[in-house]
């Protein structure tokens, strides 16, 4: 089947959604349920309107586009990812995984394709963490890891609730209604731009992922003694700091041990008390993380640093208290979905890398509800700040043609 | 010469004193300028004019209070410390030193004693760094290591300068003659009670300073990557709160190094940005000091941490930038007035310690004019919590008693 991806429309739709920001161009700041994010999400619903697509929207803000199948009573075949963003994003993270997905539909659809299973466009509510502290908010609750009495609860920082802040919306629809059944979906493919450095330097393949990392997030606190660094001699010293410092070479150490490249392990918070030139700090907390695609190894890393921590703190006569803050299971993709899309490349003559992801997307939920993969596509600069992501319309193209083709077969 | 020491008058004045404060009790907060600050001189002003003591006001607010010896051309014994205090510090720490002095002249007066070098009070006016940033105004100013343009030009938090200040608390004479020339003082000792807890632990004795350490305070900027938690594997890292830890754990072994216990090396202030949860800190900002009695094995232990600095990020890709922030010079107390202090102490039938002083007092610099030691008294929770220090009033009393018997044997 020859399909022809217009990327001219593709183009136009990621303009058009990177106006719809809160923060000025180039970044893009659409936080779930702001204006911007709610503008975005109705061209979408328009976008879908006029492609013949029958959309549903849930109570938490999720839309559903359906292109009925030859055999609408089966499981649909669906794809999507995001509208709203992180504070000053860029514009292709989450967006070209929408538009992407419904110009796939739409190649189908002038191919002349009849699908036996319906294709489903997914633009999921909730990625980032800004507005209500939990990444994913919308993946987790289709997946029914949240419950509709926790997102009513969930507050932004002003101590607004989710719900007030759905139903200014406009969303109404119940929230019990949100989570889906396990075998609602035969399978889920999202598509996304890599963030990581990987495609774009090494030979700008198309990725795709095998497995999905997932983080366990501690919270540490240590109490030492703060005391005057004049009068407090080298071996009287309870300071927080030097085991924090301990600690946080620990865990680097910890995720070095294992010899598996994808074993991360990082203390991005570390904050100390009092903080006063002078004074030897007291008082240390910090914020830990080990992301693994696989629960054992994780595990083990955890281990050692439970380890390093405590024989630390002995040796530095320092106290501690030690919090578990989250743990989502790694993901290994669905074999058969990744299969497809290699099958994809190959018959489309594109070199395709096997990825792991490592940042969290909804997908990572989405594999408890069906077989899931991901594709990625070779992006610049979007590790580090995401205003700055660059990615090549070219490369746009192949992954949504490899993503459309996908899903035709998977739709068989 | 027998001396009688009125206590009673003395925890009197250290009870009105304490109640000159900007911080409810038991906490005395009094800051240089303030109002508190500034009855609390006037107070001993006029206590020292009650004794027929010559009193004196320099421009930046130093007292100077005078009972003139038998041969009043002769450079004069001084002894003083000073009444501005930290925030929320406690009621001893300056004001024992000063109403101790005075107790001293006076006591020396009632035993009928005529000096042959007059012998002078003198009231520092600034100790704590909290209002300009820069602690041991007076010392410093006194010993003209701070110039008078420089004098104007601090400023406090608000931007007010130490002009604008001064003025306001009534001091008018010139800035210009606030050094003294070397020379101008036969001798000087400060009364101070010990900001450790030595004395206070081991038997209860007079402290007899032989050293007062000084700092060099070092600022460091690290500068690696920040990037994605997630998405960077750890060889990929510039992680610069791994360099600063590192670091911070090589400044202390630096330190311990030299086998010297008076070496001591502490990292006070430890920032990172960008201080997020999911981000690997690209930036780090440590404060770092270092503190010894000789100059010598300071300098070494810096050297050591240069060295290390300088290893550790070309190791891990962090640049630096590294600043000395400021650096005084460690002091040897003079012999011929630690010798007179031991002598008292042997006479009286008091146990004395030799020590060091490794915080900061305002006789660092006046070593600089003058032959200068200094003598401790114990008390107990002075390292931690300056609020909470605890002195015996018994101790006050020994201490004053050595103080007026080694002015009055320094001033023949």
């Amino acid at each position: 089947m020859e399909l022809l991806i217009d990327l001219e429309t593709i183009m136009a739709d990621l303009d058009i959604l990177a106006a719809y920001t809160e923060a000025p161009a180039p970044a893009v700041t659409r936080l779930i349920y702001g204006e911007a994010e709610v503008r975005a999400r109705a061209y979408v619903r328009a976008r879908c309107l006029a492609s013949g697509l029958e959309v549903r929207e849930d109570g938490l803000g999720n839309l559903f586009a359906r292109w009925p199948g030859r055999e609408p009573q089966l499981p649909a075949v669906a794809s999507g990812s995001h509208l709203d963003t992180a504070p000053q994003a860029g514009r292709f993270a989450g967006a070209v995984g929408v538009v992407g997905a419904l110009e796939a539909v739409r190649a189908l659809q002038r191919a002349g394709f009849q699908p036996r299973r319906s294709l489903e466009l997914l633009v999921f509510a909730g990625d980032a963490p800004t507005r209500f502290g939990l990444g994913c908010l919308a993946g987790r609750a289709l997946a029914g890891l949240v419950q509709a009495e926790q997102l009513r609860a969930l507050q932004d920082a002003t101590g607004r609730t989710l719900e007030d802040w759905r139903q200014a919306a406009g969303l109404a629809e119940p929230l019990e209604q949100v989570a889906l059944a396990p075998g609602h979906y035969a399978a889920f493919i999202e598509l996304y731009i890599e963030q990581g450095p990987l495609l774009a330097t090494e030979g700008e393949a198309i990725g795709v992922v095998r497995a999905m990392a997932a983080a366990t997030t501690l919270q540490l606190w240590l109490h030492g003694q703060h005391s005057h660094a004049g009068s407090t001699l080298m071996l009287e010293r309870r300071d927080a700091l030097l085991a924090g410092a301990e600690i946080a070479l620990a865990v680097e150490a910890a995720a070095l041990a294992t010899n598996r490249p994808h074993t991360v392990a990082t203390t991005s918070l570390f904050q100390i008390e009092p903080g006063l030139v002078n004074m030897i700090p007291g008082h240390a907390a910090l914020t830990l993380e080990v992301r693994e695609i696989a629960a054992e190894p994780r595990d083990h890393v955890l281990r050692s640093i439970d380890r390093a921590v405590a024989s630390i703190c002995a040796r530095r006569h320092v106290t501690y208290d030690f919090q578990m803050h989250s743990s989502d299971a790694p993901v290994t993709c669905d074999p058969g979905v990744v299969e497809q899309i290699v099958r994809v490349c190959e018959d489309l003559g594109l070199p395709r890398q096997f990825m792991v992801s490592r940042t969290y997307h909804n997908s990572l939920f989405m594999a408890h509800l069906a077989p899931t993969a991901m594709i990625f596509i070779p992006c610049r600069y979007g590790d580090s700040s995401l205003t700055d992501e660059q990615v090549e319309p070219e490369h746009i193209l192949q992954g949504i043609a490899v993503l459309a083709h996908s899903l035709a077969r998977l739709s068989e």
